[in-house]
């Protein structure tokens, strides 16, 4: 038995040496278009940062090593061209011409291609996807003449490449083209992330296109100039299933290969996997990309297993993802607000600011963290958090409680890990849990962010019971202030009506909601306080001022 | 509706401020023996140390704040001296005399009180449970004349004094009676915790008891004399269950209070919580000794709703516990090894050591990783993680996974975020469910390091595949070696009969035992490698050469 392999990085490699530990007996070949196996694509933007320092660490493999270890054929500088499923044959470019290899079992793992925009053609622009990427921006970062770099798009490439090159105080500018950086966050709390990174010096423009690159100038769509004596584009990447497609294997909608739960194509002897394929959604179960190199490892390894017999179907992908930004740290799984609005998709959220852990324990920092809920089954569409300790702790838990079907309210009950330099008698997961629990359908009702100032202007009361020193310093236009303290004595304050309660963070909301309901008024705790209001007005200002 | 509370710490002062803000008009009394209310007894180690500088951090509560916030009357030096369930009355004793308090509900949350052996009774002795405790251990520390300090007992309170202690450059000395320190940990997961003391230069002496403590003179049950200008005693807590016992509540086999699911005692009208009550274990379904300030605070909390009227079960409790101890976290849930033979409990084993996060990103460090789990449902029973970074992450997926009832093998499927300084593309969860589906029953064979030694002697061969570099520099007694790149080449080196292979943490192993497995050797991989078996030896040992 042969099994051919296009594409010797995470899907390919893992598939490869996966089979060979099933059976010692297989024929395995991998064919790579580039010129480096098994290299550490995740580690490029740090090498040009500086924070890897040895450039081998991210070559750790090569296809001596795969040879001697696993008997795996691995060839560089191969592309293969074509495909020809009838006969079960494909046809490999290298330098020496054309060859054709015969296969009774093929892989596609060719990844993705960065989009290359014409508009960004220059010989100024890399993007930072191959170690050859990586290098000659290394190279061109290390000329003396080289002093400002902008960087086109801002998603992870873009993030990372950005923070990396001002870590080196180079003139930096990130140009993201949507309302807002990283948009696996919703507004609200990707402020952090963007404040985070005008703190250290990058310039931050959203709501941009770039118009034209001419010479050492980048030009946007409003006719801000910008200098460049390097662009990167991060402007984000499409599967590579050309070849799948021209050998008439099923592309779906999404420009993915289609895959069933095993990932095999529509051709029964082809399969794919990694940034190629399509993945199943775990919220909807439809098709989706996810462009993520643990799903291309762990599919890469199934499907060594379905061809050597052991089958299992794959598990739909929630799209966990993290990304470090100087010193914030921001993560997500599953579903976003946004989508989830665009979807139509009904949802409960909430949002709350624990300490990372105990705040008596010095290195305490307060973490945000977001939940979209299902409203009749409780159960996680999606989490958000984002701090500068314990953030990657959080979203793991919750990842794996979507995955576990644990409701909301359930997470009060997960005995999570306590010391004070750990977490809290009362874990932020927990607490998530007990707000999910107090806030459900029929308990307190919350007002998101977004909807409080129409209800302002529609009458209702915004009633700030942080202290007096806290409202002094800064509040919400038009808000009373009744310190929760003093609540009780000063019921009779409050105008009737409509009674929207914030604090800081929303704990201190929840007790003045509790008792103005227990004593008759109209009311409801703004979710996530005046800290959750204040990030989402600083990111909508923010994208309203550049449209 | 008066509901009266015993005990002003976690359990009693989450269900008092719970109730609150369930019911406005409630009548909440709390009645604490000491001289604190709410103070942050995890604390209390970190004080002496002078990792937390402020003393007020650990006292953010006081009568005051409760009454002014809630409307709680907090009652402190009132210590409840009796209870009467057929008057539905407690007698409460203080500085003024005794007097009577009539209850509609009672909740008991008297917590846990210092065995406080005879043997240990001296001047110089402390327990290290309360804010007295602190106060007295602290000022004794200041005294010029204190140099050494002796520290009876090796938990969590025994470790985290030590370390403190220690860090101040006092000489530290430990005793532990057991085997072993942290016994949450079976032998080889504790090693690396065991050495890092030492390497602080901690003396730990594991297996001896206190046979006489004479002014500052504590003579071991070995004749050994130790210095001691203060004597910390940490042998354990018992359940403060003698007020219950003597209202004639019932007493669990365990010495804590007996309580049900919504955790209500015999009487329909008192309830109990935190250490003073019983837990349900989540292995067995029986009731146990839990200590933890997480289970405190939730099971407070339950109570109150219970109170209330919207009842739920608790969940069983799989004792989740973390201890950092100089550079070192050590983290344990569910049952370990040790426990699960002495309850003759069937159990597979798998032991990795994967890096914290992509070893080619600065800082990751190896983390040690066990896994109990039952062989036919393939669930998990326990694990302990153990090592510099990342600790607390793996042991709270691994808890959220015992809850969720996800089984080992699928921990491969969890999606945890990766980015190069938080994690892996195949995080070390993911790899703990390989192994455990590589190693399933019917599948790899595998030997665990104490079982090692009977199959030597009985005739099976100690392959090492690690290079002949690593060979050379230590190996396990009568081991030969062949390194895996060699192995296909050597095969017919291997002698007949059965071959136990292993490399340094089991990767190799893995990768030479299906190469040899499918050549025709009868062949194991020895789980956890070199590693995992001289950190077993060195504990095993160590507590021989002390017996």
């Amino acid at each position: 038995m042969k099994t051919v392999i296009i594409g010797g990085v995470a899907g390919g490699m893992a598939a490869a040496t996966r089979l060979r530990r099933l059976d010692e007996t297989a024929e395995i070949v991998v064919f790579e278009a580039g010129r480096y196996v098994s290299f550490s694509n995740c580690g490029l933007p740090y090498f040009i940062g500086g924070v890897i320092e040895d450039r081998g660490k991210l070559l750790s493999h090569s296809p001596e090593s795969f040879r001697t270890r696993f008997q795996i054929d691995v060839n560089l500088e191969h592309e293969v061209v074509s495909i020809d499923p009838a006969a079960k044959e494909v046809t490999v470019r290298n330098s020496a011409g054309d060859s054709v290899h015969a296969y009774d079992q093929l892989i596609i793992a060719t990844g993705a291609l960065a989009n290359n925009p014409d508009v960004l053609q220059s010989d100024r622009t890399s993007s930072l996807r191959t170690i050859d990427d990586m290098d000659r921006i290394h190279a061109t970062l290390n000329e003396p003449s080289t002093r400002s770099v902008v960087v086109i798009g801002g998603g992870y490439i873009g993030l990372e490449a950005a923070e990396n090159i001002r870590r080196r105080s180079f003139t930096t500018t990130l140009v993201q083209r949507g309302p807002r950086i990283f948009p696996a966050l919703d507004p609200e709390m990707v402020a952090a992330l963007h404040d985070e990174l005008i703190a250290h010096g990058v310039t931050v423009i959203t709501g941009r296109q770039v118009r034209t690159v001419e010479s050492a100038t980048v030009t946007l769509d409003d006719g801000t100039e910008l200098e460049a004596d390097l662009i990167i584009d991060a402007t984000g990447v499409a599967p590579a299933s050309a070849v799948a497609e021209n050998a008439g294997l099923r592309i779906g909608d999404s420009g993915g290969i289609w895959v069933d739960a095993q990932h095999r194509t529509s051709d029964p002897f082809i399969f794919a996997v990694g940034d190629a394929a399509e993945k199943t959604d775990a919220i909807t179960g439809l098709p989706t990309l996810v462009a993520l190199a643990g799903l291309a490892n762990r599919h890469g390894r199934a499907t060594a297993d379905v061809i050597a017999g052991t089958t299992e179907d794959a598990v739909p992908a929630l799209g966990t993802s993290i990304i470090g930004v100087f010193g914030i740290t921001a993560a997500a799984t599953g579903w976003n607000e946004t989508r989830l609005r665009e979807g139509n998709r009904p949802h409960r959220i909430i949002h709350i600011h624990p300490p990372s852990h105990a705040s008596y324990y010095p290195g305490a920092s307060p973490l945000a963290m977001k939940l979209l809920i299902d409203p009749s089954t409780d159960l996680i569409l999606g989490a958000q958090v984002v701090g500068r300790d314990g953030v990657d702790k959080r979203i793991d838990v919750l990842s794996v409680a979507i995955s576990a079907g644990i409701t909301a309210s359930a997470l009060k009950n997960l005995e999570l890990a306590y010391a004070p330099q750990y977490g809290s008698a009362k874990d932020p997961i927990n607490l998530a849990g007990y707000v999910a629990e107090n806030t459900a359908p029929g308990q307190m009702r919350t007002v998101q962010w977004h909807e409080l100032d129409a209800l302002s202007r529609t009458g209702s009361t915004i009633l700030d019971v942080r202290t007096t020193e806290e409202f002094d310093k800064s509040h919400i236009p038009g808000a009373i202030n009744i310190p929760l303290d003093e609540i009780r004595d000063r019921a009779d304050e409050i105008p009737d009506g409509d009674v929207i309660v914030h604090c800081q963070v929303g704990q201190r909301g929840n007790t003045a909601t509790r008792i103005l309901a227990q004593t008759g008024h109209t009311v409801a705790n703004l979710d996530g306080g005046y800290l959750t209001w204040h990030a989402g007005i600083s990111q909508t200002s923010n994208s309203k001022e550049q449209s």
